[in-house]
């Protein structure tokens, strides 16, 4: 039996694919295929499977997809070789850089290197900035754009909402709050940021209309720790020892589902949640990229 | 009589002054004098006081200034090309641009002319993604860096605090939110943002151990929002009625002194608290702009 406070994020990922394929059409009767590179470097095998998923799901939206492989070994300064060329590349709108990289290169450098106006990971400082002062010609990181796009089409009003958003990170935590901040229709929230040195993390919790879990700790948010009728978002993505399963790990995320659906007003699963949506927002950021370039 | 639990802005901008003069000889020892360039556009009487007030105190420090004055029709055209010369020029390490620019300009876009290695006032869109990324490589706005560094001589500890932020401004809100928030010394706050379409300020506030007022209402935070011992900084200009003055007005911050003072732990006078620490930095900003023009 479905339950009736599921937040079906598959089911909204397609809806917003359906847009994007729609843009796709119009910019092919422009004479223009909407580009994405994917560059991975080594072998790591959660990598490969993300990069397969983003290929697979443009592909089936009419989205030319390029995924170039570079070994383990890699320098920094072939990687950016590399980079410059896509940043060049008339074929090429979207540029997405897979992490985790090899420790021996600096991320922060790789990832400033992609041109901001093909950088639809939305990681570049630029877009980072331009996120934080709600300038429109920017990126929006995916993940956190997919939450707010769930949001939304979960009617969730955000107006004067006490939203917790649980993990710093510049991926998922600290864009998050930069968006719910704003002065807008679908933000308008006070935010409270937590991270690893927060106290009282239980207490922000329990006052919130809205929690969004993003740290990275296995099923860290409890029942106890939720208001009745909260709406609880599960971005985590944790690999945990499963003695039952083919490798001896399973995923989870941060949030006890089991306990905490019975509680909240609305949940997302995990999988089934923010995972597609992050998905459905680089294709729409890269067609939206596609459409910069030709203008329009 | 001082009262103890004052925090004298105008003291510890002078312990920054020196600092920086000392930095300014060590340049002019490797025959570089640092250049800051003001550009004022129009005759509002705050701006000519705030750019007065700013040329003096490089003057002091040995920094040398240069005011552009340009008259209140200047096109947008006309104040972009200006600011490409400073860009360019050899002489110009820092460039400000004070706000407020006439209405018939779009401040975002001439802030954002400004080349973010010049950007002393850290306003530019990548500077900003730099102070969310915690990447030093860029500029700190001047009035939270300067209440960071009023916390930081005043040996407030921030490591898992809670810190409410008042106003969700792109001067000072939004960038001392990226900056408290970070994984480091001077930070590791738990930080909400609130503003106007918060509800509950009052109870965001009185839980608060550090309180940052910046949301332009004059005399806002009152003593009974304030948790007994909590530190309360007020970043508030409100020019308000006044019929004893000369001209009719005064100026007033965010915060109820004569009521908070007795119950906080620590607290800004105002003027005399946040506003010298903005120029301080200023200065600072100017003089790592120099010293990263001549490298090292």
């Amino acid at each position: 039996m479905a339950l009736p406070n599921l937040i079906d994020g598959r089911a909204i990922a397609e809806l917003v694919h359906a847009e994007t394929a729609r843009r796709v059409e119009a910019l092919k009767l422009r004479g223009v295929v909407p580009g994405l590179a994917f560059v991975r470097v080594g072998e790591d095998p959660a990598s490969k499977v993300y990069v397969g998923m983003k290929e697979k799901t443009s592909v089936r939206l009419g989205i030319s997809s390029t995924t170039h492989v570079l070994p383990e070994t890699t320098s920094e300064t072939e990687l950016l070789a590399l980079i410059d060329r896509l940043n060049r590349s008339a074929e090429c709108h979207g540029i997405l850089v897979q992490a985790p990289l090899p420790a021996h290169i600096q991320s922060a450098r790789v990832f400033a290197s992609v041109i901001p106006t093909k950088d639809v990971d939305g990681f570049h400082p630029v877009n980072v900035g331009k996120l934080m002062l709600a300038d429109p010609t920017g990126f929006v990181p995916c993940t956190p754009g997919g939450v707010l796009e769930l949001l939304i089409r979960s009617k969730v009003n955000t107006q004067g909402a006490e939203v917790v958003v649980l993990g710093r990170g510049d991926i998922v935590g600290k864009p998050m709050t930069s968006i719910l901040c704003q002065k807008s229709q679908h933000a308008n929230a006070t935010v409270t940021l937590c991270h690893s040195r927060s106290r009282n993390v239980s207490e922000h919790c329990r006052r919130a209309d809205v929690i969004i879990a993003a740290m990275g700790v296995p099923l860290f948010v409890k029942a106890e720790m939720v208001k009745p009728g909260a709406v609880v978002i599960d971005v985590g993505v944790n690999r945990v020892p499963d003695v039952g399963s083919k490798d001896g790990t399973k995923l989870v995320g941060d949030v006890d589902f089991a306990g905490v659906q019975p509680v909240a007003g609305l949940i997302t699963p995990n999988p089934g949640g923010v995972g597609p949506m992050t998905i459905a927002m680089l294709m729409r950021n890269t067609v939206r990229a596609a459409e910069m370039f030709v203008g329009g």
